[in-house]
């Protein structure tokens, strides 16, 4: 019964995230042999002025 | 001094959420028998087109 | 189907630990009134030697 | 440059985990159409013990 | 390459912001010797609805 | 009062951590300009057989 939660940047379209949530989804499924409906998956979506690599937030690099 | 982070759906009122985080914290005190000041509570709102079970958005669900 | 992750320290018995879930279930069901079977608790145990407050860590005090 | 991270329950072998960590990327890298450099995995193992579901923690099912 | 992730009350500037990634990014290279590059700094605002102590919302302390 | 977590590499010393605690709390003290005791700062070691990027466990380079 895994929980998989994924930090992406803002800006992803709805259909994006629909086959994000189904295709890893089905990667845990086929890798671990378990029940679809024992996955649970969390989308939590970052904002680029929340979001530092290096020290510098990502919403400052083109 | 525990750290309980809650991820739950959005659209509780906020009478519910304050009720929420006073039944956890006092489950958690009585139980590890620590003061409550202790105990920290963070709430975290997921939206349903961000939550998924069975590869599936819950937001597609009735 | 709300997911609960409480970090706590070290050292805690089985028996604390099962009434820790049991007691912390007990109180989101009450007050989101939802079925048991969808809260997850998840027990993360930190060592004090990896927790910190006030910038020092939790293992060197008494 | 998401990062993805998988709680599931200990006993998987360093294959499976392997296998989980290559196809959760690839999902992600398809879906996202991102690098696979930037694409983070973290698996943090979660005893029984520590898992409940319903209130009863997961090492006490058959 | 950590992954530092910091939850804090909304309301902070985002220059405050910028000087939190960078200062904290600039702490773990110090203290690891390693490439700036290699963190990721995550924040998270909180709303103070959502973040208890004590069994008590924040939100409603003055 | 905020709570940092910090995933790294397991292998660091105790001495190591420690510093860690304590620098990233003083630059989040400086930053925010808040007290050090209401900063949590939460270490979590992750094998390199768990940490996955590219698609690949980092324990399989050099």
């Amino acid at each position: 019964m895994p929980v998989v939660r994924i930090e992406l940047w803002e800006g992803r379209t709805l259909e994006q995230k629909d086959k994000l949530i189904k295709e890893v989804t089905h990667a845990v499924v086929k890798t671990l042999k378990i029940e679809p409906q024992h996955v649970i998956v969390i989308l939590q979506e970052v904002s680029k002025d929340h979001w530092g690599v290096g020290g510098e937030r990502s919403s400052k690099k083109k």
